[in-house]
């Protein structure tokens, strides 16, 4: 089963793919959504045509998005909802039924506990999924709510397979197009 | 030129269909996309589906959708821009133009101040259009927006042609599917 991971934000749309087989998860994919700066609508064309296109190329089983915390700014909560909105958006138009867990289920999962700083996390993806270098915040963001929905379902164990290179600039997507 | 309005909201989002040549303004369509009582992914997916199938529908050359309140609850603040987004991810999926108004300029384009209640929108809505009859809320709304984004674009001016049944009981879409 592939699973893929989101983790969504207006500017910056982490994204990691992994692969479950029994008890063994494997990386398969990760990188960051960068959003021009550009009006709104035109931000939310670019999350839309990119988780979609990622879906594309990665054909998941099935997908896992981060709630996202209410802002003590109204305004941002409302810009972030819409990012999430059209992050969600790219993957139920593909069929893809959509799991939701929080920032603390989701370092749950991954480091064992809810307090784990940024760096606790970009580790433990590390070590969870072997790979050869850190990977970036958003993407190991991303990867841990992937491994949170693996971990959610049954038993985990773990399996890596990657060039060192590739995991540490992770994938990017420009104008709708992976690069890498 | 043909110009599509939407009220955007997670229950219910509204949505208006004009018509502008020169300064005359003619009713098209307008009517409810209402959400399953389901989760939120599967309810983003009713209004991306479902406001894609206006849009398929009446093919109109841009849009304009209302600027949303940010609620007294953070939750609703991130639920409604959640719905918005997907409501703009159905437009620019279409290669629309996403024209943002606020309700303040909304309500001062069709009423004249800003100020105004539901019931003087719908009002004013069915003067502008010479519609037979009163429209709902939601459908005003979103008909309010339009005229407001035609508004801004030149002189205002009406005219209206429209059976009163259909105008009284709007459109709704069902399963991706408009229903009269």
């Amino acid at each position: 089963m592939k699973i893929l991971g989101i983790d969504p934000g207006l500017r910056i749309t982490g994204f990691g793919v992994i692969h479950k087989e029994g008890n063994k998860l494997t990386y398969i994919a990760s990188g960051t959504i960068k959003t021009p700066d550009a009006d709104l609508p035109q931000r939310l064309k670019t999350i839309l045509a990119s988780v979609g296109e990622v879906v594309q190329t990665y054909r998941p089983d099935c997908a896992a998005i981060e709630k996202v915390f209410v802002n003590v700014n109204p305004q941002s909560t409302l810009l972030l909802g819409q990012a999430r909105g059209a992050a969600i958006c790219a993957l139920v138009a593909a069929d893809l039924l959509v799991a939701e867990y929080t920032a603390l289920q989701v370092k749950k999962a991954v480091v064992g506990h809810g307090q784990a700083q940024k760096q606790q996390m970009q580790d433990m993806v590390q070590r969870l999924l072997q790979l050869p270098g850190v990977p970036g915040k958003d993407a190991a963001d991303a990867l841990g709510v992937a491994i949170c929905h693996a971990n959610n379902r049954d038993v985990l164990s773990v399996l890596g397979s990657m060039s060192p290179d590739l995991v540490k600039k992770g994938l990017r997507v420009r104008n709708g197009r992976l690069i890498g």
